[in-house]
């Protein structure tokens, strides 16, 4: 427990606001790289900050907005942020919710926070089942965690991708064993393990990580049935941050090249080399037959947490409005129509989160976990209508959204006036406003917040396939037929 | 008083089941046409019956399952159908929802009851606000019409679409000023009105109607600006039943022919000519600044209510994999995908509808009321998905399904063994019940219940661009671009 | 010779015009059987005869625009009518492809010559390439045959679908052998064939049919290996017609009603007996290696011959601008973008069939085939967009399509006078006419001819994942990768 | 003559290939402004030298495959690039769209050489009928500036898009008459413009630019009721060439982050100020009755030539197809059936495009014009299924399309060999390709070339709803609604 408390030594003072946070990520010894070059302190690095900006507005909204960002809770015994909190009750789904479509509202983009409050959700009641099955303590352990987290306010990151490999064959199959997470030794204080994690969203701006499978296990892939928690800068871990369409505009053009200067979203490959773990943060260890369910419940959680999409189709459908403004034809007929046709879609994945959240069920440990069927269905609906709303913002926004000069050549005593006297809107429009609206709308399309607004929106929390998959398990395909056979009047056919 | 009391005579008795229902409406005087002749008894008619057959499933359903089919109702301090029950609370909406979807399970067809229940529901809020800020005392009236009302047991109906004429000119300036149903005369005891109704579900099936104004009046339309509740039977009312789809088979050909033998939906033209109304059931008269809020709360409810489709949307899909099964190929890989893609059309309709249930507010009245938003998403979506479930589902079906022999030629002695020998499906497979199955796909897709499923989804609760004027009137559209100018750091143009 | 003589003794007057055409069909024995009875005479059968009329626009067409209808052909040494010509230029298949649009908007419906058309085109080409390898002498019977057809300006029908049976077996592994059409025995004058064939598509009005196997088949299933042309009143051959939605709407209602009064399609059940076929008739028999050749090339004509349904749609979309007009909307902007959204898609579909025909190439007969590519695109289009485009039919047309009164409550004296008053359009609108435009949108999207608009649409020709599979087939995907690796810079993984 | 001699001066030698187009780049004056800074040297600049390269390709193909490439041309008198060609029959309208998908699967980007060419169709025609009618000879100097462009086989671009301003006022009644480019004053030997040119495609990389009108013009328009050609490097031009996304990839990441190193488009915002255009090169001066013939002709030209992005689309096709490979799921059922669906959709644009080449008519000219329904048919399709391809690209490609690491973490000792490890696809495939596919697909979806294959798709040749307007004027929809009534058995109605 000595060896706990000094873990977790550097955060006796608990996070309290934004600036706190930020000030948190300073100074720590990680290994993180970008382009090629170690990064020693990320949050100088003008890349990576909007990413921390974006996951700063996390405890942001905590302040000035208590009630939606942040919770009372059990656990810890104290008011904490809503991202450490397990729900347990469906309004409390429906508080995350909304907290998060707000929070895709002030960001415009991924702010990174819901794999690990999904992550936290999912190892409660999993932890539960297995310690009410077969006797051990992991449940214990995680709740100690967890309020020692929520105490402190810090950020925890959840990491389930791995690699794969081969996909046709198993975690043990693969020619190389690190293909997927596993177990490399145990001792008396804990064990070690190696392996990669992909695509992990926010990784380099958390504080914590806890570690997941990524299917369904065998019992030979016992040493890859195993979840727990490490600090981020714990030793033995890499991170190689991802390239992100336009992330260096900010460096070689400007903010108004950015689009969205302030805010951007995040994703690592974590590399584990031999990482040791005590075993008070080893949340399961071996119990293969739990790792579909931990899986399960995470995408279930996770799947509805897209609604945050809804929060940047809010600005996408604004600046498509705002730049119809600009033109002088926000009134015309068929600019109205694609913006109803924005909101119609936009509307229709919060509708299926928020569905998915009121009709939420308890599990033995009490959390509360979103409806499976609709939380499917709302991420697929997230695989589709974003490309679609970016589509109409595209057409109404016009050509000039990738023709538009460099925010440079407005600086530049030559062409600067000239730029500026071409490419003014109607009258009473700024034309510089309405160069960065037009880039904000570059940004979400086609430039570094697409990434989290469409790609990410096919791929986050399972592919489409995955969410059909699921879909195709729940649709009760028997109950159906029977009804048709009712009206019908038929019988069953024999096998 | 007595002379209310006369008129609710006849419904001493409660209705208490699907068998009282239907006796109940027997040895009518009603004025019912259809196909050029008058119909002394609609219960005996083979073409009007289905469509009772599905009315009495309501009454069926609050048999079999009091907790979803009934309710304890305030009002009426007795044990209600739910199609009579005011909702007071989200909860109810969603068990409203849930009673529409498993009754649209159960008929494969229109049921007929939402749009007397969500008059009521529009009713009762509209007519508070009016005595709140008018002194009237129509609320009073109309509660004490509704808890006779549930205490007998009985169907409402509601009407509420006028035929309109020249749609740009407002009810007083129509040539023909019956256009729109308005008050003739009033004398001590109440008032007359004429005019007439048109699409009216269920009219026929009915024991009273509540009419409507079907849009915004002026203040030269208050003749036009009246609500009230009238006797089905009432002096001067006709019906005249329309056409549907198919709507001859279970006479020409019979039930295999029919798809569906037992249920049918049912769309009348009601004629109004100088009806009486006693001021004890008049909910409205005159108040024309309140005709657009009865008619925007009354289709808040109402684009809900299409949840009901879904319950459809389930049959097809059933039928669809029964139809996949007799040929043996459930398990294709395309077939299962089309399956799929139904089934999470089929969801998001559904989660639409329950979260502009869940997302209910409460009214002066105490009434709840769906999520305005919510509401016309979901049946936006009603416009758009049940005719691709549609689609996949004769994708599925095969052509068999519009070139299949009549049952007759089955009973055929030559031709009904040849049709039985080369129609055979798979092994296990009565070919009559294949054929029973494709019929019930035709039945919903192309046939006489593709009246409700599909054309009616377009046009029921208002057509798409009804719903699309109130998605913009309710986008926040200047919201969404404060935060689009938020993040692009630019300024609001200058008017 | 004599005997072949006899058979074609009846033709040796040509047919010339429409009113020649429905003389030809009268007096003949076939067994045809429709609800349960035998139909003596077809061509006075109220629900035939529209289907009967069709095909005869196929006949008028080529007398009021011989340019368009009819063609000078090598073969017979004669003008005959187009759907008797083998396409032996691009052009040929163009003026094909101009008929059929034509047709469609004559007809409003399916005029049932294009399967024979597309068969002729098949056996041409097969017939040649068999007896170039084999050194039959198939293709001389062939042109034997189809120079009688030509002089004789007959009608030939197509007839490919077998019942199939147990879908995962070859012919002549199937429990009933009959389940595919097959030689029973063999004499010195001919063949002997029994079996089935599925939704003959203008079986019953046809004058010879010619039948062909409908899939690939193996060395054991020489027997199924068979193509041959009968007359359609060759004893052993029994017609079961199916049954249409509202295909008796005119008996029980009348020619409003029925929507297109005029104009229906057609398919039957077609049973075979040990129907006799002379040798001079039979086109192949055993050579299983061409089964599939045959197929393809047929469905290559008949994927692109869907450009029938473009005229279909010309109609459907005039019918919802009269409809629009009708009730005094259509310069509405909502009202107009879905007349181009209709259009828009319907011009796709005849564009990918028109530049299937353009880019046709010759075969070793001189027949010219379709791109085989674009034809699957085309029919595969046409699979989705005709059920968009009757909804937006249905948007504009409102819901009174489905809810109208018959045309016999129009003849009544006590209501017909309400409904013309109330049902009423615009100022200088015929309440009849405007009921008549409805009745055909009704006609065409839920009703009789929604039969081939839609239905036959998604599974005429094969349905939709036939195309899928040949699109799959010709998609060049190697070059396709060499094309991106090429352009990324990269090598051929090893296999 | 002397003069225009001078100008022709440089192009003595025709350029005969690549090399030595691009030498012909180098060593002009011309006023390139690009992130802020006067670029010298586009030739060199390694921004914009990948759209060169594109460009350069034109020249290329007409080495390598002299057929497409190339034409042989009477005006000219010479063998002439094809891109320097009137089409003067279908087919040779079918060669250029050939030539076009050709150039798009070898660039997989915009070669810019496509609005020269139909500017110079589009003039071709309309000079004509303008000399035609009002005896000016427009004509005769277009076809003398022609010849001496084949003979030296130079780039011409097309120069159309003005700024516009407030876009409900006339160009006469903007506040800043600059804003749609004008004559500022004329002298003896020619005119003087001022005004500008957006989003001008592979404007830097040309050689001459012909300048038109954009839109209808008035009577009071006549001064910008102008068209002409001019050098690129004329005194008085200025060029800024806009930012693409990921445009400076190449130069902090390097040819792996690029995605696509070699190719790439160009789009610049062209200033004129007060350039001098000799009376020879001027093709029209105030005629403004023909400036919207002469948009329509070449917009309608210009819609077709859209066909460019299937070649784009092949090559997209391809690096899924590779990536599923790469990922040993290549032969998954719902793989294939994306590869299928993108396939169907790319070459029903195909389709289209080529449709309207071969329907194409003669104008008075002699040029041919492509079929104006069906071309605005195709481009409209182009402005949606290319979004659906990348988003099944995407979908088929994985979440790693936007989270990998950089070429420069490869070239790293500490996470290069690791991110090898990790990557690693199916046994066979090399780390590094896998990564190279990926970029490529991140390149045409969300990166440098998602610019020309989804943005330029919607906008360039005009917007969607230009194509819905000119769909709307050409779908003659009174002629459909006659088609209508003649089966619905109804009457026109009265005004």
């Amino acid at each position: 427990m000595q060896q706990i408390d000094a873990l977790w030594a550097e955060f006796s003072r608990p996070i309290v606001n934004a600036d706190d946070y930020i000030a948190s990520l300073r100074g720590r010894s990680m290994n993180v790289y970008f382009m090629g070059e170690r990064v020693p302190e990320p949050a100088d690095h003008p890349v990576i900050r909007p990413s921390i900006n974006a996951m700063a507005e996390t405890y942001r909204l905590a302040s000035e907005r208590p009630e939606l960002g942040s919770v009372r809770t059990e656990i810890g015994g104290c008011q904490t942020n809503r991202f450490l909190h397990v729900p347990t009750a469906p309004d409390e789904l429906v508080a995350k919710h909304e907290m998060q479509r707000e929070l895709g509202r002030r960001t415009g983009t991924c702010f990174q926070r819901c794999v690990g409050l999904d992550a936290i959700g999912a190892c409660h009641s999993v932890t539960f089942d297995i310690d009410a099955e077969r006797g051990t303590d992991y449940h214990k352990r995680f709740i100690a965690f967890l309020k020692r987290a929520q105490n402190a306010n810090v950020v925890i990151g959840g990491a389930m991708t791995d690699p794969k490999g081969d996909r046709s064959k198993a975690p043990h199959q693969q020619s190389d064993i690190d293909l997927f997470l596993h177990v490399v030794r145990r001792d008396d204080n804990g064990i070690y393990v190696s392996g990669a994690k992909m695509h992990q969203t926010g990784a380099v701006n958390s504080h914590w990580l806890i570690f997941m499978p990524t299917m369904r296990m065998t019992e030979a892939d016992r040493d890859w049935s195993v979840v727990g928690a490490v600090k981020v800068d714990a030793p033995g871990l890499t991170y190689v941050v991802g390239r992100q369409t336009n992330d260096t505009r900010i460096v070689d053009g400007g903010p108004l090249d950015a689009g969205n200067a302030q805010f951007a979203g995040q994703e690592a490959l974590i590399v584990f080399d031999n990482v040791f773990v005590p075993y008070e943060h080893v949340f399961m260890d071996g119990e293969w037959q739990y790792a579909s369910t931990l899986v399960e419940r995470f995408t279930t959680y996770h799947r509805s947490s897209y609604v945050c999409k809804t929060g940047l189709g809010d600005v996408l459908i604004g600046a498509a409005a705002e730049a119809a403004s600009h033109n002088g034809v926000e009134g015309v007929s068929h600019i109205k129509d694609k913006l109803v046709e924005m909101t119609h879609l936009n509307e229709t994945i919060y509708s299926s989160c928020m569905a998915a959240a009121y009709r939420s069920k308890p599990l033995a440990s009490g959390a509360y976990l979103n409806d499976e069927m609709l939380s499917n269905v709302a991420k697929h609906n997230v695989t589709r209508f974003p490309f679609e709303i970016a589509r109409l913002a595209q057409d109404i926004a016009g050509g000039l959204v990738v023709t538009m000069p460099s925010e440079k050549d407005l600086q530049n005593n030559e062409i600067g006036p000239l730029i500026r006297k071409f490419l003014q809107g109607r009258d009473g429009v700024d034309t510089i406003d309405r160069l960065r609206v037009l880039r904000l709308i570059e940004n979400m399309t086609i430039g570094r917040n697409a990434v989290g607004y469409l790609t990410e929106s096919l791929h986050g929390a399972g592919s489409p396939q995955a969410q059909r998959i699921q879909i195709a398990r729940g649709m009760k395909i028997e109950d159906k037929k029977a009804r048709a056979r009712a009206l019908a009047g038929s019988s069953a056919p024999k096998k």
